[in-house]
């Protein structure tokens, strides 16, 4: 049912009954290490490049999701993938042995969001099962976006530190899944998030160029859904590190609504920042996605939590934006998880 | 309602409202040039870069197919968009300012068919208005993929030619716009690609890399529907071109239907080859999406065709999977359109 200007509230809520994720090294050094499904041994998983590392990634987390969800891959209608990679090559060359129909997407590393979102919509609407799943490799993002490792290009603390995963879901319709004793939430609500544009133009600090376009999304959900921060037990965004997070609960306060209890932020729960020397916290399209997994989705099944809004947030540049001096705009999408039942 | 493997038949037919496309000078010298909505004077479209001119392009399109829709951009809930560059950055730069939830894809060459199967999926199931944009720059797209212009390189006969031009779409639900006098067609049904390897390495024959996508789709859409050609005045394929054309025919007489009098290709309608030096034909977001536009669209409202099988075919290759030596998977996305009434 179409809510407000930018939502859907789900009559009949598409139920996650599967999830998969697989994190690279620093990712397993860090403090959700014990929660991952897996964690590399190197981060080439047994590829001969960076990208095709990705690729396996996505495969490896899709090949969990579904075993876990007890589904084989032709029981799935569809699959909604994406990644940071220009022409979403870690998606092309991860999926292609699972013979599943594909929506590939990009919305940088809100992708997550923008997967789940589409996901949810199809299947409440049609039934049936569908997938989604996104990734990022640190060195195979570096590559891409800014200097390929072996540079050994300083980064200032603004700067995010690109997690090496990936992170996969599968989703069922609420009449049969319901009840599902490994159903592990269901979703009841997307809000779609616009191009917000503040003009930060610095690469490095990214969490400032997506926080705009987070507050509107998290802003518009509320009015959407008639809701204020009580309703929700936790608003997680996916990659906004220490600065994103500031200048968020900000803009959300200049908008009337106070949400620094309840936020967190993927970024920052994926690193001991001090520690790890990773910078503001934790980004990707893989960031989101495994934490969502590892660390958020066994507490809403248990019912630790409720209710969650969850903003993975995009960074809206490729090299050649960013060469062209253009600034570097921001997207959100957002998705209500909750718990089932009690 | 879901169908067979790949499919959806929609119950309530989201209607095409409007539409609008924009193509740069070559195409305006090509066979359809009295069809356009608009011709650029040159291909830099107001812009300083290519990216920009192509940014351009999205913004025209759809400023054009909401003109002609008669809405305003907040009348929309969703646009579904996408291109050949790197990280979307076409979409990103030229739709910020209608401010609609974007949810951005990449389906390569496919992506015109991906945002229309998703837009049609959306209206159909929960209401309101989307729209679908794609396109693609000749310049834009050689300097991403191959080479720039500058480099003056000589191409192989069995190279298509990108086009520049992009395609934009307003689609309404069937309830309140099947009798809108401007409604063009509607959309039936879609069946939604898997990514298809058959190992071609050339990305100078991206219609060989193709045509099996397209083979299976239209096989899939065959078998899901329980249709044969007969069922079908015309099964259009997006750029596979005079060398994917071949193919396709082949492939899908193997499997027991001929197509060879139903199958048109837009990219072998955008340019006369042997005058305008355009090789195997035209390709490229902004192919399929402009010949829809401009010239299928009409006959469907005038009922000089009553249903035909439109099938966007993409390419899965980057320039960092082509220089690793990887093979370009295809895939394809096919939208089934029929005259409204009669």
């Amino acid at each position: 049912m179409l809510l407000g200007a930018q939502s859907i509230g789900f009559k009949e809520c598409p139920v996650i009954i599967g999830t998969g994720n697989i994190v690279g090294t620093k990712e397993g050094e860090g403090p959700l290490r014990e929660l991952f499904d897996v964690v590399g041994e190197d981060d080439y998983f047994g590829e001969q490049t960076w990208e095709a590392a990705e690729s396996n990634l996505q495969k490896e987390a899709v090949t969990i999701a579904l075993r876990k969800a007890g589904k084989k891959p032709e029981e799935l209608r569809y699959l909604f993938a994406g990644d940071l990679l220009g022409q979403n090559i870690a998606s092309s060359f991860g999926l292609e042995s699972f013979q599943i129909p594909l929506f590939g997407l990009y919305g940088a590393c809100s992708t997550c969001g923008e997967a789940l979102s589409l996901a949810s919509a199809v299947v409440s609407a049609y039934g049936g099962y569908a997938g989604a799943v996104t990734s990022s490799h640190f060195a195979s993002a570096e590559r891409q976006f800014r200097t390929p490792l072996e540079y050994a290009s300083q980064r200032p603390l603004s700067a995010t530190w690109t997690v090496t995963g990936s992170g996969a879901y599968v989703l069922g319709p609420w009449a049969k899944e319901h009840s599902n004793a490994k159903a592990l939430a269901k979703i009841s609500g997307i809000t779609t998030g616009k191009i917000v544009d503040y003009g930060v133009k610095d690469a490095m600090n990214m969490g400032a160029a997506m926080a705009p376009a987070a507050a509107d999304l998290i802003v518009a959900n509320f009015k959407d859904f008639k809701r204020t921060p009580k309703d929700y037990d936790l608003i997680v965004t996916g990659d906004l590190g220490e600065v994103g997070k500031k200048i968020v609960i900000d803009l959300v306060r200049e908008r009337g609504y106070d949400i620094e209890d309840k936020h967190r932020d993927c970024g920052m729960l994926m690193y001991d920042g001090e520690d790890q020397g990773t910078g503001s916290g934790g980004s990707g399209c893989g960031c989101a996605a495994t934490v969502l997994s590892a660390f958020f989705l066994p507490r809403l099944q248990k019912g630790i939590l409720k209710r969650i809004l969850f903003i993975p947030t995009g960074a809206l540049l490729s090299p050649i934006s960013f060469n062209e001096g253009q600034s570097v705009p921001g997207i959100a999408h957002g998705v209500v998880i909750e718990h089932i039942g009690g």
